[in-house]
């Protein structure tokens, strides 16, 4: 398995043509529409977000592939529109922009997947991304350069494109994984069974749609289900995953090598929204050991990483382990405080509960002066563990969300 | 029942006498030692913070109300040094502040009170506050200015005092209720059964430990149980209750106006905490209706107190009212996204979880450009409400609790 290459040099999974162009819904202008054509079709399968206030495509998207049996011949997604409490008017406008994308793709309505971010409460002005449709299928393409602009065209408040790829060899043959991302503020992705964030995945292997879920359903829980900003969990968040079969190689669930790649490219694209948070001047990787099981050790996790005296103190670079101790105790977990250690990196910081004797609060300072480090914590009791991301509060992110003028 | 009067003129409950005194636990040399003496004891009833983390105030001061079967002479507090992961050393030194307490006011250390307040994880150092008790005990006086010094010792963060008063006659007798409490950050009580911050409120009725806890149970669940500022839940919450029944006025757990009056205290002083919260420029009062239950209500209320987006938007006069929908859909309670009314004051925002048809952003605006005002949510599924007073989010917090210099 190759580690993640750089763009604009990595090679695309065959099978699939992708598009973005301009429909006039952000206010910057920038391209916001942005489409995929799997040429012969793809197995499909979709996490969407755990919030019971959903935008109109989810409900649309969840439905679509309820009755196409899991095939997708086309995504369509727009940014700077959430499509999200429009009421009926808004589910109106998703099946409307989706009836004209099947026509223009030839395909039934239920093989087009419908996504939407951006404010919430506004109308979608469907008229504008059906009036881009043909610009965006003769612009369709199969270039790293062509995926660079669906990149781009699906992103918000990102600063920057989030893409990941890794390729696997399997009798010779080689199967591609590539995907893009967007999210970097309303971001805590609660998923179980059905929910997560802005994403889209292509493979070329070739899988039905109910294992492709399995496999995703796996990757999805220790990567985007493990990554906090805000504590916000979105009304659109959602995961997409295409295999067009083109690679000819066959995968099932159980493909270890297969499973590994995807996992990589999730947890890759989930630490690349944590980095490029609102106002994030710190990743912190959150090490939980010692749990009693690892469900109790995702709540310590997720504990600490909405706690707002935790992120404000990394953001400060404060060793202030008081506070993450404090987080443990109100998480809800039995813990016991007595029995807690802390590390900074290598730093032991907090022994038993209490201020290490090893404690040197230069060391730990300057540990916490690095834009990502991690925090290793050993509750003492069990077993259970997990990996979590997270990042600290700034000034920034305030500023962004805060933002608002008349 | 009176409403509250302004210091320095109000009267305090008989049978108690305040101090405070500088012990050189704060940085800022500011007085940092505050004593109460019950002349003749008083009846005591105590609710302490859920957190599993606690201090060892918090250990200590259960154990000797368990051994004194409610009954104090004396409260000794100290800002400036939580006390908290300290382990046995912190217990040890916590016993000996008592220890000496008891032996200058001539009563058992299981009739002294323990309280401290400040920084989490270092030693306290105990003969610093056992060195001013002879110069505590000569201080103490029962004026309103005597009780201003005991409020304004137990201070952190906060930028003022709040005390709060309440005085109702009785069979022509007149019973007061005083109290004082401090908190700006690390606001989040969570506290059913035992839990809930530092505040110690005084009266002179005449009445048990048991009937008292009754009654002050009853008072914090609609009041410090119903704010948040930050969603971190402290380690050392308290609040202590102390009847001395100087008054003459026997008092039992169903009078309706002594609970009422106690109530309007408690409540008067969980908004102050939340108008002095750290950085706050907004205090916003939830009002959450047609909820499943009451305690459905309250989750909703708390789900949006904690949300950063909402907390932001708030800061920036910003009538988003779509991050309010998101965080009452994450909440976890059975909503139907399509029954939601919200109003800011009187302005419907939304109805049936879509845009309001009498939306007028300007006028929204300006309601939330008021440092006090009012949201209203109404869930439209049953009779379950509740209030709830939080608090905007700003740059200014985040700046209080990532200031950390090296």
């Amino acid at each position: 398995m190759n580690s993640s290459p750089h763009p604009p040099d990595f090679l695309l999974p065959s099978g699939f043509q992708f598009a973005a162009v301009k429909a006039g819904l952000k206010p910057s202008g920038k391209p916001d529409f942005a489409i995929v054509v799997a040429d012969e079709g793809a197995s499909a399968a979709a996490m969407f977000t755990s919030n019971r206030v959903v935008a109109a495509p989810i409900l649309v998207g969840r439905e679509h592939l309820l009755h196409s049996h899991g095939r997708v011949k086309a995504v369509v997604v727009n940014a700077g529109n959430a499509n999200c409490a429009t009421g009926e008017a808004g589910i109106f406008a998703c099946r409307e922009v989706c009836a004209q994308a099947a026509a223009a793709f030839g395909c039934t309505p239920q093989e087009i997947f419908p996504s939407s971010t951006g404010i919430i409460g506004v109308p979608l002005p469907a008229e504008k991304l059906i009036a881009a449709l043909p610009e965006a299928k003769a612009a369709l393409g199969e270039t790293s350069g062509h995926f660079d602009q669906f990149a781009e065209a699906i992103l918000t408040t990102d600063t920057r494109r989030k893409i990941s790829a890794r390729y696997l060899a399997v009798d010779g043959k080689q199967v591609r994984i590539v995907a893009a991302c967007k999210g970097a503020g309303m971001i805590h992705p609660q998923l179980v069974p059905h929910a997560t964030m802005l994403a889209y995945l292509f493979t070329d292997a070739a899988i039905g749609p109910s294992e492709l879920q399995t496999l995703l359903g796996e990757s999805v829980e220790v990567s985007f289900n493990r990554i906090s900003i805000d504590g916000d969990t979105s009304t659109n968040d959602t995961v997409l995953l295409l295999a067009s079969g083109a690679s000819g190689v066959a995968i099932d669930a159980h493909h270890a090598g297969f499973r590994a790649a995807l996992t990589a490219v999730c947890t890759d694209l989930a630490r690349q929204i944590v980095a490029d948070g609102e106002g994030v001047t710190h990743v912190v990787e959150l090490r939980i050991e010692g749990a009693p099981s690892d469900a109790d050790a995702v709540t310590v996790a997720r504990s600490i990483a909405h706690s707002p005296l935790v992120k404000t103190a990394w953001a400060g670079n404060d060793p202030n382990w008081g506070r993450i101790l404090a987080a443990i105790g109100y998480s809800g977990v039995a813990i016991d405080p007595g029995k807690i250690d802390i590390w900074f990196g290598d730093h032991e910081i907090c022994r038993a509960g209490g201020r290490s004797p090893l404690m040197d609060e230069h060391a730990a300072h300057l540990h916490l002066k690095q834009g990502e480090y991690h925090v290793r914590i050993d509750l003492g009791i069990g077993d259970g563990t997990c990996r979590f991301w997270t990042c600290d509060l700034t000034k920034e992110y305030v500023a962004i969300n805060a933002d608002y003028s008349t």
